[in-house]
């Protein structure tokens, strides 16, 4: 708990009148009055939310994570004027949270506007650009002065907090341009609007998809970026605070899914709700785990004769894995990142069998080396036979680790190709592939050298 | 390649005369021009340079990513010179790319007031929040009248792009607040300023490390955040676009050492340096995996007498580091994002244990029945007893399951207790023990119920 917070709960708790309350409250960020909310009661919260009024209880409940637990405490009519005051991409946070029955209810209730904006952003899939654009910006038409635009830039400032950045539009409504504010307040009277207007400042469409155009949004650097619709008027705009979340949203997920999970989980889930995202994943890993134990299966006999080899087993099958999992991992953000040529990708695939070859060949010596005084020391071998039995788990870890780096590159591309989302479908395939190479390069080795060729059982 | 790029590289190569070339240069974004300078040769670069001045220059190249090899194409000079004009935090990101030699030989001619930045920014670690702060902002007094602050910002404006809030000191230059500059555009002269000054606007120590402060700037959500320094004065500010690419640095990291990586790798780096980062890792797994091996090797005996048991061995390691990695990323984030009381703390492993037990009794009953179903008619062994073996898998899911849930959990808890990066030191630790656990208990199982009990041999 920060120090605001601590003084907002003594203010709110200290029996002030309400005005007094109303003027203390007034210098405060709504994130902190936000953050005491939640450590408030019931009664405190009611008291404050009258206090403050829908316009600033919007603002605040734009903070809150669980907004609409808290929303629920004002009446019905209420709800809708304080949803009718957030900015449309909060508000469509809100309703989201909310049941379908409530929702519809509220929607039927917003103001006109406020309930325009929100089904444009309802009609787009949450991985569309276009669902996390906010309509609060600042608008002018390219015909005006520069007198003319910075008495509008003061009437629409008001009730728009994005201001940084003013987007024009022509008398089709059509996309025109941006000023940088910066640019307007120092301007001299005398110069032409059209001096000011950046025509080639950067824009995406509202069907874009997020994973497409997140990297270009990030690059321009800008505090905010135009969406445009169809027609090529400006639908709304995605601020920098909206790219922070994008970009935690996004990379959240590529980091759940490469552990395997189905989506971020956070504290507040129930038990029941992170059972159901993770089974699914389990099942379909224990029945590839099946299939890679029917082919251990097969090398029975091998182990029967010479049982001292199954303990490198899991060394080997790790080992593929570690490799494969890091292959996969520079591959997937490689593909995100940028769109590849053939070449490119041929390139990469190279690189990382290089890579799994060199590392494959420095801990096949090491496992040579201890692996062959363990078997002497310890197993009672000859030396000479420990050192082949070494060496056969030194081929293989070669072998199993350039087959794995060659597997984690190729299946995020080649999932990527048929359209399926290579961080989700990658991570079981690559181990069950690796794991099943492994077992034969291992066993088969063994089974051909060692106890074919050289009798050693 | 957009369709700005591609207008730009027509434009630069168009035999434009000098006045032309820099007005239709004008118009377009610096991020595209940066661009279109990767695709041109070295004599139409320097062209452009000379075109577009020392400003202009400055500002493009804080979007190149290797900016140090393009800013070679110029004079120490001119490098000097570019390097001033950029903000402070891209003037660094371009010096720490540079060698010692030349880095030495530029500091030493920057402007006064660049040199002074630039070395207060080097003075931070990288995991400070310091070291990511611009020094572009305004800053007033709090002893101004709206018109004087007004008149105050028309006059930095021309230097500093983040204008979108105003910072004000107090005559001992301390911190005293932030006026968003929205508020100052609509306030009417005779309101006094103090009344526009948000007193409670947040703030962060300059030393404070990035992971303990990013959540509470993210929370903020706001366009910038000051930078305070030991004396209270500000010494810079994190903007929006300073925030995203925080953001993107710091998971991009969390997601690299998932996987088992030092640090985040991209395309460009050649083969020697990926083996580089990628292999310390893979020698201590290694070693690891022989420990393992070693464990193995005392069931060699138990393999030896029944092997068809060491077909499920893969299978069983397998799932219990599956779900070992999931109880670890989600704790990993959760630890990330909030301090946790010891309360929680336990609540958390708790709720990982129950989701381990429960989704290894599913996995066991699946288990059970398919893998008694395949030794029996694969396998020639009676029913019952090949229910006996596919039990004994499902039990050693069950327990190895809710150990890796525990093992998972409480790893990265104890590292960031000790001040260890969690997400490095938790993964090779946790298979670790998670093997070891799942081999003990299912060899052990399999060793004193099937061998010992009923001698099924």
């Amino acid at each position: 708990m920060t120090k605001y917070v601590e003084e907002l709960i003594a203010i709110i708790r200290g029996n002030l009148s309400r005005e007094e309350l109303i003027d203390r409250l007034f210098d405060y960020h709504d994130n902190d009055i936000a953050e005491a909310l939640e450590l408030l009661t019931a009664e405190e919260r009611k008291r404050l939310y009258s206090a403050l009024g829908a316009e600033r209880v919007a603002e605040i409940f734009a903070y809150l994570d669980d907004g609409d637990i808290y929303l629920r405490e004002l009446s019905l009519k209420q709800q809708a004027k304080v949803i009718s005051e957030m900015d449309s991409d909060d508000a469509v946070d809100i309703l989201e949270e909310m049941d379908d029955d409530s929702k519809c209810k509220i929607l039927g209730m917003l103001d006109k506007e406020a309930s325009e904006d929100v089904k444009l952003l309802l009609s787009y899939d949450e991985d569309e650009i276009g669902s996390y654009m906010t309509t609060n910006f600042i608008l002018i038409h390219n015909d005006l002065t520069v007198r003319e635009a910075m008495r509008e830039l003061v009437r629409q400032a008001g009730e728009n907090d994005n201001i940084s950045t003013i987007y024009v539009v022509d008398q089709q409504e059509q996309y025109y341009g941006a000023i940088e504010l910066q640019d307007l307040i120092i301007a001299r009277e005398h110069i032409e609007l059209e001096d000011l207007i950046s025509r080639s400042y950067p824009y995406v469409m509202d069907h874009e998809k997020i994973s497409e155009c997140i990297e270009k949004i990030k690059d321009y650097a800008e505090d905010s970026i135009p969406v445009l619709l169809e027609d090529r008027s400006i639908g709304g705009i995605i601020t920098a605070q909206d790219i922070v979340e994008v970009v935690d949203d996004e990379m959240g997920d590529d980091y759940a899914k490469l552990a395997g999970l189905t989506a971020e989980e956070d504290l507040n889930e129930t038990t029941g709700e992170s059972i159901r995202k993770r089974l699914p994943w389990l099942v379909i890993l224990l029945f590839l785990g099946m299939v890679v134990s029917a082919v251990v299966g097969v090398f029975e006999s091998v182990v029967a004769v010479l049982p001292i080899v199954m303990c490198f087993q899991s060394l080997i099958l790790d080992m593929a894995g570690n490799v494969g999992t890091q292959s996969l991992a520079v591959t997937i953000r490689v593909l995100m990142d940028e769109n590849l040529t053939t070449g490119q990708k041929v390139k990469l695939m190279l690189k990382e069998m290089k890579i799994g070859f060199f590392n494959g060949v420095i801990l096949a010596v090491m496992a040579l080396v201890f692996l062959g005084a363990y078997i002497h020391l310890f197993k009672g071998f000859d030396l000479g036979y420990s050192l082949m039995i070494s060496a056969c788990v030194g081929v293989s870890l070669v072998g199993a680790m350039v087959v794995s780096s060659l597997v984690g590159t190729l299946t995020p591309i080649f999932f990527k190709k048929v359209g399926v989302d290579p961080a989700v479908a990658s991570g079981p395939l690559i181990t069950t592939i690796n794991d099943l190479v492994a077992i034969v390069v291992y066993y088969g080795l063994v089974a051909v050298v060692l106890i074919d060729m050289f009798h050693l059982a």
